[in-house]
């Protein structure tokens, strides 16, 4: 969040470090809401008319208004404050989960505007099933956008293993997937051509987590997602973790067990064979129709717990080799694991401080999403603004408009 | 690598800069052994004049000399080289293991120019008494030292938990310590002060192997330390992992079966049960007195290797646990992992390929530690010399002379 001077052969590039404080100041406000300039200047490191110029040039993109100082907020001279544009861009964030999908449509800033959701039959999870699902509900929450605000992007939430380099999908298991460019076949059915992202769902849990939710301030963390598979997203040291080609952090593969039900992957005993979704919707007698909506069902389950309690018990001895290998300062439980740690969060708790090494264990916190079940959805937005808050002039440059029209049409 | 320029309030700071690229420029020189002008020019993205202006002042601190250009290297004008400096500085490293401790004088370059070993009895495993063991190699392997070569400091390795804020050792299971300051007992036994860093050995094996093994330009790589217990140091995208409080990679207690022996840490079904130490020296019939030199014994072993195999495929099964959720390019096999490698390869690789999921399984390899037995103890002396790496004049400034005639008075 300091301003960068990149270095070139015989000097500073002084376009390249200007392009950079607009995206820097553009992110302060971006996670900030509404900053105060004086914020900005010592945030920044940089003097009052730096951070003028640089507001005055970011309003002139759209992208951020000035608003009247506050005289409540404490001594001193009040200081103007600086806010997103209104009609500002908006990008699509998709959340695909196995056996359901939510899209938005979120502005710069982090509002979810508009939203939409559909079931997956089983019936329909070929990859071009799916993308003609996602392309209507894409449709449904742009037709409310202002017919100026640009879009700059779409980002795409996979339960599966996604490869960092491209996007492409080299496992869904539980959607039957290998090798699927999801966001092309999106991108088709709209006919649309803007930047893709598209990543791991508990890989963008944890940066939403970690940007707005239960891990703000937080550089250690680990976000795990519950659903029919188990993985996790990994933020050591303030960086996410990616690994040599993305896949990073799978987590409900690890084997807990040498017995025990077949996991999808060819073995037995992995993790998520024990607390996936499949498994709690089994101990608490959940309808196999209602499984995609299992969230909603564990929210106001009231029935027998014996079952849940020893999934709990497993959860929290999976948990402990998370603490063991990533020492995290927060372990944030997403997806199922979120009502689940509601009904028998005692157990995971206890199986959790038996299992883990104490050294670790002092510092580590469990906890629910501060963003509820939206964790995925908002990570998918915040990759997609991404490119706004590196280079907000050269993304705008390329941002598409009229997109209620075209997409109508 | 490349030289940053440090922002202040109102403009760059010429002396951090100043520094910071004299520390650039003498870690090219200190990993890549000599290296040309024209080289550091191209790296560092620096005119000849300011390069030449680096080595001039490196010279004149003692730490780096100018070499003839050598004709041979191709065609146009030759360059001329940059080298370390004749007695130039150097530091101690210490690898302390469960039953003996190597401690070595390694110059800046890296090259070891002292070593000494002792035994450590399970007699005699008090911290201060081990901290007596290693004053007494350490003042045999500076007795060599040339009477000018000023000593930086003094790298620990510990097979255990060490907290990064300060070095305590928080606990090292098989040598039975609990909190201690392991450092300070060493340098008070030796009347000394210098900077100590302490830190966790497989942590070191993985940056040594990064730097100058079997690592050497790999950015996602994962180091098993397979000792009396099993630990890893993890690098993903160049970075170290640490983790809140610097326990990243206690792998040796991953839950891999639900029975089996007990594990120090109170559980059974760690990993380190099956594969450490003491369960490698038992297939093979090791002598108890021989366990100290567990990696020899196996070096020259030619008995049959039924247990040895199965040890194998729980080495192979657990690191798919490592292939899952840290995606690493490259495994390295250290301690008696090397030399159990050599007999049971197989064993491991198929173990491996049959439990990871395809999409890491893909881009990982698998190998045996470049630095042999040293890794560990190299890694030691890379985090004791890296003050001189950031900051060559401040460190050089508070460096100990004369310290063969301090040790031996």
């Amino acid at each position: 969040m300091t301003p960068a001077r990149p270095a070139t052969g015989t000097g500073t590039n002084h376009e390249a470090v200007r392009r950079h404080n607009l995206g820097t100041l553009l992110r302060h406000v971006h996670l900030g809401g509404e900053v105060s300039r004086a914020h900005l200047t010592t945030r920044m490191q940089l003097n009052r008319s730096t951070i003028g110029g640089l507001v005055t040039e970011l309003e002139g993109l759209g992208l951020a208004r000035q608003t009247q100082p506050s005289p409540s907020r404490g001594a001193g001279r009040p200081s103007a404050g600086v806010t997103t544009a209104h009609d500002g861009p908006f990008v699509i964030a998709v959340d695909l989960g196995v056996d359901r999908v939510v899209v938005a449509r979120v502005a710069l800033g982090g509002a979810v505007e508009q939203r939409a959701r559909a079931a997956i039959p089983s019936s329909a999870r070929e990859a071009w099933q799916v993308g003609s699902t996602v392309a209507d509900l894409v449709r449904e929450v742009v037709s409310g956008a202002p017919p100026a605000a640009p879009l700059v992007g779409m980002g795409v939430s996979v339960p599966g293993l996604v490869r960092r380099s491209d996007g492409l999908v080299r496992l869904a298991p539980n959607l039957e997937w290998h090798d699927v460019s999801f966001g092309s076949i999106v991108l088709a059915a709209l006919g649309l051509d803007v930047p893709v992202t598209t990543a791991n769902d508990a890989d963008l849990g944890a940066l939403a987590e970690q940007r707005r939710g239960a891990g703000l301030g937080i550089d250690d963390l680990v976000y795990i997602s519950g659903n029919v598979g188990v993985g996790a997203g990994v933020i050591l040291g303030g960086h996410p973790l990616r690994g040599a080609a993305g896949y990073v952090g799978e987590v409900g593969h690890l084997r807990l067990g040498t017995e025990g039900r077949a996991c999808h992957c060819g073995n037995v005993g992995c993790w998520e064979t024990e607390v996936g979704g499949l498994a709690i919707a089994e101990a608490v007698g959940c309808p196999a129709q209602q499984v995609a909506s299992l969230d909603g069902f564990l929210d106001t389950y009231t029935g027998p717990l014996e079952g849940l309690r020893e999934i709990g018990e497993q959860l929290g001895g999976g948990l402990a080799s998370l603490v063991n290998v990533f020492n995290p300062e927060r372990l944030v439980l997403g997806g199922y694991f979120r009502p689940l740690f509601a009904l028998v969060g005692d157990e995971v708790r206890r199986a959790l401080a038996a299992r883990a090494l104490p050294a670790p264990m002092e510092s580590v916190s469990l906890t629910t999403p501060g963003l509820g079940a939206d964790s995925v959805l908002v990570g998918a937005a915040e990759v997609a603004l991404e490119p706004l808050l590196v280079d907000p002039v050269a993304t705008m440059a390329q941002a598409v408009r009229d997109v209620p029209a075209r997409l109508a049409g």
